[in-house]
């Protein structure tokens, strides 16, 4: 076999990043530059920024009308007002300098005209008034700026104002971005068998731009040594900083480290963090090169932890805040003291209590990255946090956003999907968030106080009927009243590939064949179980009843693969990937909720989406739906 | 005289972009382009996105090791490892394809291989263990993004992932941006009398960016209708949206309200609103064109009420909250049913309230706009508000820096300037915050909990000593003790021209000659008034005691201007300026607080910085200043 890496040493994230702070600071300043002040917007100043001018440059009418010398004017009275002569007064527009003889203002509106063109008015002026002097607003020599600060655009307007044109400030970082691999291809290229494409750079190059930095990705790399070697030490000559991504790791083809001892010095391999440990922090000459991990959760997690705070120090822009919010957290988690672990979250609120209920934890679910609300952090020294801990949580969303969010927690269906999508567009700033985790597991969150609904499909087999039953039954020991809101009719099926090559009619069918299941709880697993007790089938009997899919979609996916002959599911999944189906019965599948909740402004917006025509013409297209109850309440 | 426009009708900021909104949505939409993902960062989906597809592409290997056929495997175990061949595995690294006949893989860690290159396992693999399944992060099909979402990084990587290059988004706004008037000119130009630097259209540029539409700033045009009416024509046909800065008032040479009239409608011409009055809202064709007013405040405060909200929409994107904060009022503000009123404030944290000071509200004072914190808003069926009242604040400054800035009211130094910069740069995240409103007003301030301490330089005429008398006097039924942070000795003396062409030697000199005075409770006059009085000079005897500035460097600003002979002030003040300084003796300039502010890390800071070399040698520089006792403490 070939030969791997061990790693050297993993440390604790924030001893890494420690150590290679002290590096860099000793090797590396934050650069500057004098750049126009029209384009300085966002940029932050490296000293104090006095100014040059006065503003207004010159004593200036404050208003509209005439200028005159104050002390002319004394005699003017209403009942024998002043005609003022050609040369005791001159008109102004407001902004106009004020000269000599002239020392005052008198308004428009306070000026009777004559026919003859002769100006009479009613009181005398005031020295100085209506009269902006000299430098009233900015004053030459006063500090306008002081150093650090991030330029806005009124700031952009004064500078302007007070004489100034041009600015020093920190320039830009220039950060190249690698990413390497043989078998990563671009988005757009052909896909062959064993192909991953390319996506953390692009991540990367937003993360950067987010921060002022300027991205340069490189491109690909191949698992090359010397392409690497010689690429990498390019870089390092051109730009400020370089992101390696991955082959930070200890594969067989995990080059990065190798490179980077050959070039310069790695400082940190591997750091106690999860999803992110191989992390590689080195220097080459004195440019920092860091590599990140492959998996894109972990190279997200460990951009945040060590290239973020490192880019905000090299162009010394202020670490932006990351919005935090106390929640409880909703299951219990457990994790290993060997590192601090990030937990991706949703968040919600309910009941007035703001619930954090973990996500998927693998590294390469990218996905739970766009669906997180936010991080739930789990510190070294912890062996896990438990179920109603108040945990802090670093958002990804805003809070008002998750404040009008329904939370659903249960079975899933696609309309699921497309409710999320029409809520915000019908119903301004109100969201949908659902959790897939099964119609049982769905109930048990509600009771919890975690969910504002359980999506369910749950068949009583003794009285042949949906929902209401299970409701009942899981609710008695509440006093508070449940409500159901209705949903869809689905039909349920068998999914098979295109052309149902195993002939498959019924669910007798399947014995013998490779079958992939959903997981305990869920509505279709209790309706396969129920169907299998129908036929007589044990579940001994399917090959596949232990392999289990969290979604439809996922056993869509499955059986599109050819990993599997069949699954169970519902019809609009089967069209979805171009799969056949067969169908075995019709369900209910309906919203349950605490009677009370009925009244949130984003829970009503969820029921008028349901009864909305555009969605059910959109779930309709589908297929397998019927809507004659959708949005109908049932009071239990 | 030249005709004036009258507004036709003012009616309130909220009716007249109600009014507008409707004329807008009637005949403008949205626009929206398909553009690359790569793109996308930051620019809204114009509808969901679905994953084309799914990824994983294949069932992949979760870890590094070897793929093996599960079923191959069950009778490995410790005692009777079982030997693989060549063909019973396959080295596999993390992403690799899993293909038939393998259905699982097991982990380099768990293998033992042997010196004929053959592998041993211990224990058999459970079919599926560490394989990504197809599909496992995202599945085709599945939604990836709602309609309406602001795209971040990490759904650039997952759009990606999932097959996704292109995607529709709503169009940034092309705006037009023109300067008018004749008086006006670019910041580089060669300054004549009557000149105003053009800044307004600059800060716009910024705010547009800043709400991610693309500025076009079309240059200066002369006061010249025809001039005005064909670029503005011209720029409405290739433009979404055009800004007409000013002309928007009532003067003799503002044309914009009639050029619109001839071009297209105008709807509004003058709202409520102060400073922002003279505002128009226009369409030209299709093209939404508003007239902005020319003071920066006022345009400031014209752009947030009116552009903003019309950028959003006709870009679609989403408006982002203004950050607010609730705080106490320190000072009666008195304000007109007339019109709706933004104040700007400072906002500060004292004794564990926010306290928001009013500052100067003249329209033309664009350095208000940078020094101001934030916005207190009076509405317009409000007569004003009193002190002590909570107030809304809208910020433009973070909370966290507001709560660690130290809040000084009181008399102007110009070191003030140089410990606000110097604050930030030797101790993170610390600031000075601070109003110039003279000694006796700082202490008033100091008294009503509005600021954490109050420069100070109060000559006592019984003993001729400087603040300590006055705190004592000040704060005699105060039971919290009082301390004083030493500051510096300084020079005060007369400002005059270079070469001092009226020859003053002294005070007695001033009389006959134009002076201008600083304002009540201000040191300064406080010690004015003591030379006078030691020299029987009576104040009607000075020829503009009644004209009062605010600050020293106004003073000199007003002396170099030539609109008066001489003031009074500090030497430092008049070496900036570049004018010559009669010396008429030494002050005390310290800090009053309360002696448990002194506690504080803030207040720590900034007594660090008054005891620094650097504070010493930079304040030196500018003249007049002895330290010998700076960031002593003195407890009273």
């Amino acid at each position: 076999m070939a030969k791997r890496n061990l790693y050297l040493k993993v440390i604790p994230a924030e001893e890494a990043l420690a150590l290679y702070f002290d590096v860099i600071k000793e090797r590396v300043c934050p650069k500057t530059e004098v750049i126009p002040v029209v384009s300085a917007l966002g940029r932050t100043t490296v000293s104090a920024v006095y100014a040059k001018y006065n503003s207004p440059l010159y004593n200036s009418a404050a208003m509209d009308g005439i200028a005159v010398t104050a002390a002319k004017t004394a005699e003017a009275c209403d009942f024998k007002p002043l005609v003022l002569k050609k040369d005791d007064y001159c008109v102004v527009d407001t902004g106009d300098p004020i000269k000599e003889p002239f020392d005052a203002v008198i308004m428009a509106e306070d000026l009777i005209e004559t026919q003859d063109g002769e100006i009479k008015i009613t009181e005398p002026a005031a020295s100085w008034q209506h009269v902006r002097p000299v430098g009233e607003d900015i004053v030459a020599h006063e500090l306008i700026l002081t150093s650090n600060h991030k330029i806005r655009p009124m700031d952009i307007g004064v500078l302007l104002s007070a004489g100034i044109t041009e600015i020093e400030v920190y320039k830009r970082l220039e950060v190249a971005v690698f990413a390497t691999g043989t078998e990563i291809i671009e988005p757009d290229a052909q896909i062959v068998e064993g192909s991953i494409i390319e996506s953390n750079s692009r991540m990367f190059e937003g993360l950067l731009t987010e921060q002022g930095a300027n991205a340069h990705r490189l491109g690909i790399l191949k698992d090359d040594y010397a392409l690497i070697r010689d690429n990498v030490k390019q870089a390092c000559e051109k730009y400020d900083f370089v992101i390696v991504n991955a082959g930070s790791s200890a594969g067989t083809e995990d080059f990065t480290v190798h490179v980077l001892r050959e070039l310069g010095e790695v400082f940190v391999h591997g750091v106690a963090i999860k999803p992110g440990k191989p992390v590689i922090l080195a220097m080459v000459g004195n440019t920092p090169v860091v590599g990140l991990p492959g998996y894109p959760v972990s190279a997200f997690i460990a951009y945040r932890n060590f290239v973020r705070p490192l880019v905000d120090y090299l162009q010394n822009s202020a670490e932006e805040d990351l919005e935090k919010v106390q929640a409880f957290l909703s299951k219990r988690l457990v994790s290993s003291l060997k590192h601090k672990e990030y937990v991706r979250v949703k968040v919600g609120k309910v009941d007035n209590k703001i619930i954090a209920t973990p996500l998927a934890r693998g590294a390469g679910a990218a996905m739970s990255l766009v669906r997180a609300d936010g991080f739930c952090i789990i510190e070294q020294n912890q062996e896990g946090l438990e179920a109603g801990d108040k945990v802090t949580v670093e958002l990804c969303r805003s809070i008002r956003e998750i404040e009008n969010t329904v939370v659903s927690i249960g079975s899933h269906d696609l309309i699921l999907d497309i409710i999320a999508d029409m809520m915000p567009n019908k119903y301004k700033n109100m969201y949908l968030s659902s959790s897939h985790v099964g119609s049982l597991a769905g109930l048990m969150a509600l009771k919890r106080g975690e969910a504002h609904i359980a999506p369910i499909h749950l068949l009583d087999e003794e009285t042949g009927t949906y929902n209401i039953p299970m409701i009942k039954k899981m609710f008695t020991d509440i006093c508070r009243p449940m409500a159901l809101i209705k949903g869809v009719k689905r039909v349920q099926g068998i999914i098979v590939p295109k052309g149902n090559p195993k002939q498959i009619q019924g669910i007798e069918d399947i014995v013998g064949l490779r079958f992939v299941n959903r997981q305990f709880g869920a509505g279709t697993r209790v309706l396969f179980d129920f169907l299998l007790k129908q036929k007589g089938i044990s579940p001994k009997d399917i090959q596949g009843y232990d392999k289990e899919a969290a979604t439809h979609m996922a056993v869509a996916a499955l059986v599109q693969s050819g990993a599997v002959d069949c699954g169970m599911g519902i019809e609009s999944a089967a069209r979805a990937m171009g799969l056949d189906f067969i169908p075995v019965g019709h369900e209910e599948y309906d919203f349950a909720l605490e009677k009370s909740n009925l009244e949130l402004p984003h829970v009503k917006a969820f029921i008028e989406v349901l009864k909305d025509s555009d969605f059910k013409q959109k779930a309709g297209e589908m297929g397998g739906y019927e809507f004659s109850q959708s949005g109908e309440i049932v009071f239990i």
